[in-house]
């Protein structure tokens, strides 16, 4: 479907919790920059350019879903493949498997759109960009 | 279902991101502090009380479903209206409403389970425990 | 020299670290909100109305020197306060006494200017307005 | 004084505020982490091993002095190059020196102890612990 990035992670002392694992906020901080470090592997420009060209401001969140499968602590190094799952007319999956080793850690689908800006300053989902799209596949 | 009970959050300068909204995996930063919240607001005692009571040791996170409707920024003050939506056999359903005033800006529901201790030191979900679900009904 | 404000925090599990005690990082978050909510409570106006009035776009730090006295944990609830210890030139002392009832828990010095934009786009120390000052005393 | 070691930290999107900028608490995330980072590349073992050989269960900060000389944005690799600036009967002074390629980005003084565990279950500072000193020189 697309082409998968892998954003690394150590996980610091000050990532866990009371319970000595990973307090799980942290894992959407990191899926946060798992997905703008996908599209910049992908070549796709910084978006204050292609707000420029395309009208795109950004990639907002519209919906996630995670699942937990084990816990993480601090010492671990951890994977976030990165991937579109699926293009739809206007948003898109972007989907996180995150791994220590050959262990899976969580999952994450997220859908997200390419945002522009509307006339009265709000913000509004455009069309999948053509060329983003070919970037990332 | 259940009791519903209100956490409030003032939305500080720092939890904005350069897109001037708040940054969201800070939303499940609230929403963790809810969920501790609401069993506190029921009279449930601590865990470090329950696990030598009940054997619970906390509510674990197994999966969470978040859409985000509107956006939120610093000055801003957010109600986290928080329930239980749905007791399973060994896991229920904690449900999370944010509003600012009459408007609905995101909502969450997540599957936590009541953990105790395995004799080789890792955690299993236990039975709903009957005082617990009594005391946030 | 100046009023006093205080900010009060509830501190959550989710702020603490695996040795059970507040994430030090924490307390400069609080801090920071501690220092726009004491500017807000005298009655100066948001940056971006005093960005057209006066010229101050915000208050950046320069400095801090924090002493940390006493730990704090999960369900402790702590005053931050706030104060202008010494009004300089162009820069200011903003000070924080962190208290749990009576007890110290930390205090902290912070030096920061009020900024105006530079014409090449930097940002530049300004006189401390009097009107800013007259508001804080 | 005592080895350099270098942390190295890419500054993600939600590592910066609403003025564009790291905001600055995230700055004492990474110090933190880069302090940590020191003693594991100078080979001292994870503090749950000297609990047991030593009696020291971490380096507790007492005090932090910061100094901010220029601001950092996302895009950015920052350098923490840390040493040991000090070292005290009881306490040691650890040294961060914040690097963007050749421009100083910002430098911090801490004050840390070696901790043990009282009976009562407090901590206090210990005698710095030769192999530790040696370790890190």
């Amino acid at each position: 479907m697309s082409r998968e990035i892998i954003y690394t992670v150590r996980v610091e002392f000050g990532d866990c919790d009371p319970a000595r694992i990973v307090w799980f906020p942290n894992f959407f901080r990191w899926i946060d920059a798992a997905s703008r470090h996908f599209f910049v592997e992908c070549g796709v420009p910084p978006w204050h350019e292609t707000e420029q060209t395309l009208g795109v401001i950004g990639t907002p969140l519209v919906d996630t879903h995670a699942k937990f499968v084990k816990t993480a602590s601090y010492g671990d190094t951890l994977q976030f493949h990165t991937s579109i799952a699926e293009w739809r007319g206007k948003s898109f999956v972007q989907r996180y498997r995150v791994t220590r080793g050959d262990e899976a850690i969580m999952e994450c689908d997220e859908v997200r759109i390419f945002a522009g800006r509307k006339p009265d300053g709000g913000i509004r989902a455009l069309e999948i960009p053509p060329s983003i799209r070919a970037a990332c596949e």
